[in-house]
C-alpha cells in the first residue's frame, strides 16, 4: 500500500476532478504490475497495474489506495477489469467516498467471489485525497490559504513593496502548489499592486495550469493588466458584486476573461455563494493567494481548509508595514483560529508551516 | 573534543562571567579523566579533569575547549596545573579570546616542552561561549531577542490580551533561557501590562536568576508591581531617562531596586549607554522579551546576536492586534533585517526559529 500511495502521487496535478489513485498487483512476494491514474479521462490506476500484470494477474492480490468504481464514467467500470483478470483478492485504503457509489466496487466483487479489505493506511489515503473527498462529498473546493511574510507578519513593506519577501526555492514550491491545485485566487489589492500572472511556471516539467480567480467587487481590475492580457491562454474568472459596471464586464469578457456576479455579505463578496459556484463547476481545489484582507476574509468565512505559512528569515521591524491578514477585530487572544498537525519544512534559510484548520479529514 | 564539548554545556548558566569549559585528559585510547567548569569562582575546567585522572594524567593528552589560562584570577593559572600533572600534549579549541592574555597559555606550555594544538573543532567551542566571548573583546553583553507571536505576527490582541500565545513547553524554554543568560529586559509597557516575574523557573531543577532590567523612561513601574516587590530577592534594575522623578527613583530604591539613569538616543533610551554599563559590570548576555517597541530599538540600534522566534499555530487575523515588533519605518524589503544561520525548533505545535544577525561568530 506504501508503494502504491508512491505510485498515486506521481499523478499529483493531473488527476482532477478525480482522486490520485495508486495500485500494486502482488503474487506472493512479487510485484507483478504497477500503475497509476495518470490523468482525468484516462485509464484508472487498476487497469493500469492489471494491464502491466498481464497473465500474472491471474490468483493475485491487487492493493490499491481507493476501493474500485463499479460505474461507467469516462471509461468503464474497474470492477470488470478487476474480475476479468483473474484477481482474486482487492485491499483497498478507504472506501470510494461518493455518496452515490458508496461500497458498490467492494460489494461487487464480494458477490463475485473475491476477498475484500478495505481501510488498511487508511489515513494516508484520506490524506492523498482531500481535495477530491471534500469536492465529491460536500460539492465544495477544498480551500488551501498561502502567505508569505517576514517573521515579524509583513508581506510588504509600507511602500507596498513584497519584491522577495520569500527566497527562490519558496517561490518555486508556490507554482508546484500552482500546478498541483485546480485554482488560484488573490485580491483584486494584490492584482493592482503586482500585476502577477499567476501561472504555474515549472521550468522544463510540464504543468497544468489553474483557473486564475480574481476578487474584484468592482471591476477594477485594468485591461492592461497581464491578467486580462493571458485570459486567452489560461481560464480567468473574475468575481464581483452585482453592482458592478456591465461595460468593464462586457470588455473584460471581450479579452476571454469570465465574470461572476456575487452578492455582498457582511464583509465583502459572498465567498460561499463563489465556492458553490466553483464545486458545481469541478474545481476541486483553489490556492488563495492574499492578499491580507482575502486571506482575513476567507478566515472569517470559515471556509479554509489548510494554510501553508512561508517565512522569511528576516524582520521589517515596521509597524507600518503591510500586515499578513485583515479580518475581523477579535479582542482575545483564544479567539485566533488554530492549526492542527502542523508542520514545518525547510527552503534553504526559509521556513515553511503548514496546518489545517479542522482537526478532522474529510 | 566533541565529548569536551559535551561537558562544558552542563555549566550552562552558572559560570558567567567566565565561559563553559570542558576538558578530557586520555591517555592512548581511554580515557582517564573528565571535567567542566562547574561555576564561577569554581575551579576550572582542565584543574576537575586532571584531579580526576590523579597519577593517570602522567603522558597523556588533555583535551579542552578553550586553551588553559596562564593567569591568576580567583584560582591559579590552569597552565600550573597541566604541568604540574605531567600532560604531554593539549589539544585546545580556541585560543583565549581575551585580548589581555591571548596566546599566553599555550606559549608557556609550549616553552615548557609540551605540544599544543590550537583551533580543533573551534567554530563548534566559539558557538559555546559567544556572549563569553563577546564580553571580553568588546566589553559588551551579548543580545538575545525573544518573540512569542502568532502566525500572522500579533504578540497580543487588540485589548492586549497575550495569555497565551504560545504553548506550556515554549514557555518553559524561555525559563531555560532566563537561566542561562545573565539578564532579562522588558520595556515597561509589558511590564504594565502583564505584571511579570521575569524570574527563571525550571520546576525542581535548580536554576540561576537572571538580573531583571526593565527600560522605563519615566519611572511608570508601579511600587505595586511583582518586579519592584522582589526587588530584594532578585536584582532589579530600572533604566530610565535623567528626567525622571528623583522622588519615584527614591522609592523604588527603597524597595530595593537599582535605578540607572540614561541619556535619551533619537528613539528612547541610549541604549548604548544601557550595553557599555552592563558590559562594565560583568553582564555577558542580556535576553531581551520585548514588546514591540523595545525589540523595534533593540533592531534599530543595531545591538542585537540572535533571536528566538516563538510561533504559535495559530492565526489572530486582526490588523488591530499587537505587532511583534513596532521600530523604525522600512520602506523597502531589503530594507528588512537579516538573520543567518537559522534553526527550527519544534515545542509540540509551536515552531521556533533561530537565528543570529551577524554572519560571523565573535
Amino acid at each position: 500500500m506504501r508503494r502504491a500511495l508512491k505510485l498515486a502521487r506521481r499523478g499529483e496535478g493531473w488527476t482532477s476532478p478525480n482522486p490520485m489513485v495508486g495500485a500494486v498487483v502482488v503474487r506472493g512476494e512479487t510485484v507483478v504490475g504497477e500503475g497509476w491514474h495518470e490523468k482525468a479521462g484516462g485509464p484508472h490506476a487498476e487497469v493500469n497495474a492489471i494491464r502491466r500484470a498481464g497473465e500474472a494477474a491471474r490468483g493475485a492480490t491487487l492493493y490499491v489506495t481507493l476501493e474500485p468504481c463499479n460505474h461507467t464514467g469516462r471509461t468503464p467500470p474497474c470492477t470488470w477489469a478487476v474480475l476479468e483478470a483473474g484477481i482474486q483478492r482487492v485491499v483497498a485504503g478507504m472506501k470510494d467516498p461518493n455518496p452515490r457509489v458508496q461500497g458498490g466496487g467492494a460489494a461487487f466483487l464480494e458477490a463475485h467471489g473475491l476477498r475484500v479489505d478495505l481501510g488498511v493506511m487508511e489515513r494516508e489515503c484520506r490524506l492523498l485525497n482531500q481535495p477530491f473527498i471534500k469536492h465529491v462529498t460536500q460539492g465544495l473546493p477544498y480551500v488551501t490559504l498561502k502567505t508569505a511574510s517576514t517573521l515579524d507578519g509583513r508581506i510588504a513593506s509600507r511602500t507596498g513593496d513584497a519584491r522577495w519577501v520569500t527566497n527562490e526555492r519558496s517561490r518555486r514550491f508556490v507554482h508546484v502548489l500552482r500546478h498541483r491545485l485546480d485554482a488560484v485566487l488573490v485580491g483584486v489589492g494584490t492584482a493592482l499592486a503586482d500585476d502577477p500572472l499567476l501561472t504555474a511556471r515549472l521550468g522544463r516539467r510540464p504543468c497544468r495550469q489553474p483557473i486564475r480567480i480574481v476578487l474584484d467587487s468592482k471591476l477594477r481590475l485594468p485591461l492592461s493588466s497581464r491578467l486580462a492580457g493571458t485570459a486567452r491562454q489560461v481560464p480567468l474568472w473574475i468575481a464581483c458584486a452585482e453592482t458592478a459596471s456591465p461595460e468593464k464586464e462586457a470588455r473584460l469578457r471581450d479579452l476571454g476573461a469570465e465574470v461572476i456576479r456575487l452578492n455582498r455579505s457582511d464583509r465583502g463578496l459572498d465567498l460561499h455563494q463563489l465556492l458553490e459556484g466553483m464545486g458545481r463547476r469541478a474545481v476541486t481545489s483553489v490556492l488563495v493567494e492574499g492578499g491580507a484582507r482575502v486571506t482575513g476574509s476567507f478566515l472569517d468565512a470559515e471556509v479554509a481548509d489548510e494554510a501553508f505559512w512561508f517565512f522569511a528569515p528576516k524582520i521589517l521591524g515596521d509597524p507600518g508595514g503591510v500586515p499578513a491578514v485583515s479580518g475581523t477585530p477579535r479582542e482575545r487572544m483564544l479567539d485566533a483560529v488554530r492549526l492542527h498537525n502542523v508542520k514545518t519544512h525547510r527552503f534553504g534559510q526559509d521556513v515553511m508551516v503548514h496546518g489545517r484548520f479542522r482537526e478532522e479529514l474529510y
